[in-house]
């Protein structure tokens, strides 16, 4: 059961932002006086150090302990007790839905770099080539000429869509969940605002941005699945990219010589120069449709609120109030058109 | 050979918009002097009597003529014989890629529609409940009572994330292919920036959007798949709410009454009161996945540009030069950051 | 509501097996005595009559009937009062599922014919070209010549597999659900294997198979979902196929001119023949994989037994008891070995 | 691009299969001549000592070597010299086909074990539960009580359904695909049905089992869908029986109390008792739906024969001959009927 049920073994990825949003949840206990700066300064250093073992790979995951959570807060709490008020006005379910956004935001905005990055060679590879004249092709049949740096800016056409899209799903992650509780919220007089800030869920303008129902922000996997389909279709893009060079280093195409580093031989036959990193990158492509296919069907099913099937816990939660700290009779946005 | 090519069996619901993007180009070719005034005003007005004879459920389709553009086409050209300058300087190619915008441009505003008025629905039995409390769960076990509407409002949220993405989707609808010609642009003299107005591609402000590289603008199917992902997440969140509400209408959980309209019962079994609309939702919502994951798929192993995957025809383009009209060098939003 | 629910306009396709399977539940309630001969024989003739009617595409489908089962009964019981008596020991749930598993045979025997016949003609076009030898590639580069003959006869292996394959989804169907009732079986005394005979459903020697378990037998829908199964990997196949013919025909290849009649030409570029018969057949794969995905998702997330979801109804079943006809203790073959 | 393309990380699991093929192989090269015994002893006792180590989890995995093949080989040709001529008459390419399909023989005999060993705990519960009625449900309406027994054993016919399948995919594996080399077979006076019978390839009068074509041998990838098809289906039941539990373990149903191992509670809300075993099921289900289609998705869009999307690598390939080994114009069996 523990086996099947741990999830360290693929969680501990998220170490870095389960410590960001508890130092930013003791900040905030501390603002509005439910804990003391002194604990609030001892539950940072400690929170710190335990970041720091962690980059350096010296501290010691305990699969028993099952998540990052539970591995983190145990070996907090062994050595600053005051660490047990930590779960004040917090639960484990808010406290996954913060850390998830965390991540997400971060990765989209890794992936845009490396968007970026690629885009800049492709227009370094067009101006290079300015002259060079192709066949411009529709059912893989010879249309009309192109200059090559026609071809290679319509490739820039999909990663510059996938960039933009990546920001968007940035920005609907930008919301903080934390005071949702397990799933009514809290009565405690906790201030959202203050750690919406403090874990930068901001607008353009630096005002704090924080979710409106607690029952949607613990149940709610939106992000996930927006965040699994526009890597789903960044793929797909990067998928037909290396079709096109597959064929182009085809002998009978005979467009391009790809680099010996990205390519493999046969030392039986060595006119044979295998376009490797295209085929991979074409097959790995597929699986981050899977991905999507996976989060769709896992989140269908679901009645509300959260459910183990959505894999973390909140089992240990605590002090948590039964009136909701979020219910409101306003409109959403949807409602003002 | 027919049956499995033809398209015109589904295709025909884009009609009234194939008519709008014709007189549209007809407009802009009479703009720029390369037909005459007349004959644009005649190509309308034979164009506005087909749209009224579909709309009235007169008009004959022909399978044999495969798709509904030829449908048109030809209709128009046997009673104008001046359509056949509706060629000039556009192809199948660009012509399917307008009409599949101003489609899902439209599709969007009519699913955001409907999500309104769901949205209002809820929000009427929120405050029409104010006082009821019902568990919270998780794990399907409960956890904290909450007020009945605190829990709508939760489902709320999930409709006012879908009707935002529909509109983000129809942000990226909103750019005119129009002048991409089969693949390479055209040499004309035509104004893009005309048309794409007249078709209502315009920003906030009013100014035309159009599309930037003429491969790219015919291989493009970014929107398709963004319209069925946005659908797909919409049909989990509507199978969600069929989870919550076939649970609480069980005997067990008794929470709800289903009206009758919306259930069946059996002549065997007078005690039961199945509730059939939300099944079918929650049954329905798996086929909006299984059309994003055909999209996926179908689109992912193509090269450019157009492939016939892709159903559509540019089989009778014509008088497009080799001169692509869009080759630029200028950088692209993601590498000016 | 009604257009919301209604499934006649896609499984009316049902008709013949559903008209089979009543004749065949009449032939047997008058066998057991539950009916009289004169009856089962109105019934019959009556059902004959509509089965023509329907094959002449004359009888007049009633949406408001909702399904392929209430049209057929309604129109029967309207002209053969003692059709009523069909409800005798057989509910909507049990004639659904026996519906389907005719249909699914059927569909097998169908596509294993078309296979059949590609199967032959792969193998005519082998013969006639045994001395003509092609490169043989791995990563689309050349690695040794082959004849082509070794090449198509690649493509009839992998044809030979779908072939099989379908054959067990076949066995897989070939077991009667009738006598299950809605959910619980029936208490009269009927004979399901008079029916499971007269239906055909029996083993190589003649011998009729009967599904085990009532609850079971109305709530499973494994077949449908191998036979998707099978028809995507059937999808996978032509696709690769297509994908060969498809660089075969392109001027860089130009292993094969494929005829007119399956391809397209473009009045502009008259050097232009598009494979789209090729590039169609890749495409529908795509739908196959979607529709499986759509079966898998659609299925996951039921509880025992039939949900609406299965798109059926059952509402007006009568006359079953609560006694389960078939629970039984015996052990099921994978507990044997 | 080595962490891109690297292997060895996942596909060490192939490690004993890897070496059981090279020795059958080994020992198939001696009984034909082509090495000596002593060699073959040599390279077995080598292969023998590695697959100790990587069991004693002592071999020194190597990323830069790419996969486990490379790994195992060049660690035992460090020792063992004469294994340099392990190559004879065998490629990466049909060496990767034959660890598969051993590996999938093999998991096959594993999850058939489980599910046998579920199904008699499934009638043990059945055994020891005769006498208890429970509501059946449709539509999760109360329809007829049945024996929870009756409910028991309709999942034990899905289990047994599972089995079943689980065989049909063992049997697809069950053929040798050694001999096809790289692409185009060997001219080697090998002896196929040797390493065939060695490897336990056989039909159940033990005959040994090979494949017949050598280009669709390297290319098929249909058992790793098929196996991925069969799981997709188990976990669809797994599934649909956690979702029973899960519901007739709330509150509201209160049907049955599940042992305390396989679920957690919540130190707030001491009344809770989470099914998240059921729960976790429900979700991991959805991961083998996303490897279907990643599978499915992966492969459609290749060209034959082998293409590194298939991640698998064939670079140093030798000594095979041009001269197809298994081109045969035999009817296949389809033909035959």
């Amino acid at each position: 059961m523990l086996k099947f049920s741990e999830s360290v073994s693929f969680d501990r990825r998220l170490a870095s932002f389960d410590i960001q949003g508890s130092k930013a949840h003791a900040a905030m206990l501390a603002h509005v006086g439910l804990i003391s700066k002194k604990d609030r300064d001892a539950i940072g250093a400690g929170l710190d150090k335990i970041g720091h073992e962690i980059e350096a790979g010296r501290f010691r995951w305990n699969t028993r302990l099952e998540d990052v959570h539970m591995n983190i807060e145990q070996a907090l709490t062994k050595r600053v007790p005051a660490a047990a008020r930590l779960h004040t006005a917090r639960s484990r379910n808010d406290q996954v839905a913060t850390d998830m956004r965390l991540f997400f935001k971060h990765a989209c905005a890794v992936l845009q770099a490396k968007l970026h990055g690629a885009g800049r060679a492709l227009l370094a590879v067009a101006e290079a080539n300015r002259d060079v004249l192709i066949p411009g092709y529709t059912h893989l049949q010879r249309a009309q000429p192109v200059p090559l740096a026609h071809h290679l800016l319509a490739w820039l056409e999909m990663i510059e869509r996938d960039h933009r899209r990546l920001a968007e799903v940035a920005d609907h992650a930008n919301w903080c969940p934390l005071g949702s509780g397990a799933v009514a919220g809290t009565s405690l007089p906790i201030d959202r605002e203050f750690t919406a800030k403090a874990l930068g869920f901001v607008d353009r303008r630096g005002r704090p941005r924080v979710t409106q129902n607690s029952m949607d922000a613990v149940a709610d996997r939106d992000v996930f699945i927006e965040f699994a389909a526009a890597c789903a279709l960044t793929g797909v893009h990067l998928s037909r990219i290396a079709e096109d060079l597959i064929l182009w280093a085809s002998a009978e195409f005979g467009f391009v010589a790809l680099p010996d580093a990205f390519c493999t031989g046969s030392s039986l036959m060595p006119q044979k120069k295998n376009p490797d990193a295209c085929e991979l990158l074409r097959g790995k492509a597929a699986r981050l449709q899977g991905n999507l296919h996976t989060l769709l069907t896992l989140v269908k099913g679901l009645p509300l609120t959260y459910n183990r099937d959505l894999q973390g816990t909140n089992r240990r939660s605590s002090t948590v109030s039964t009136r909701p700290h979020s219910v409101s009779m306003c409109s959403p946005a949807c409602l003002r058109a």
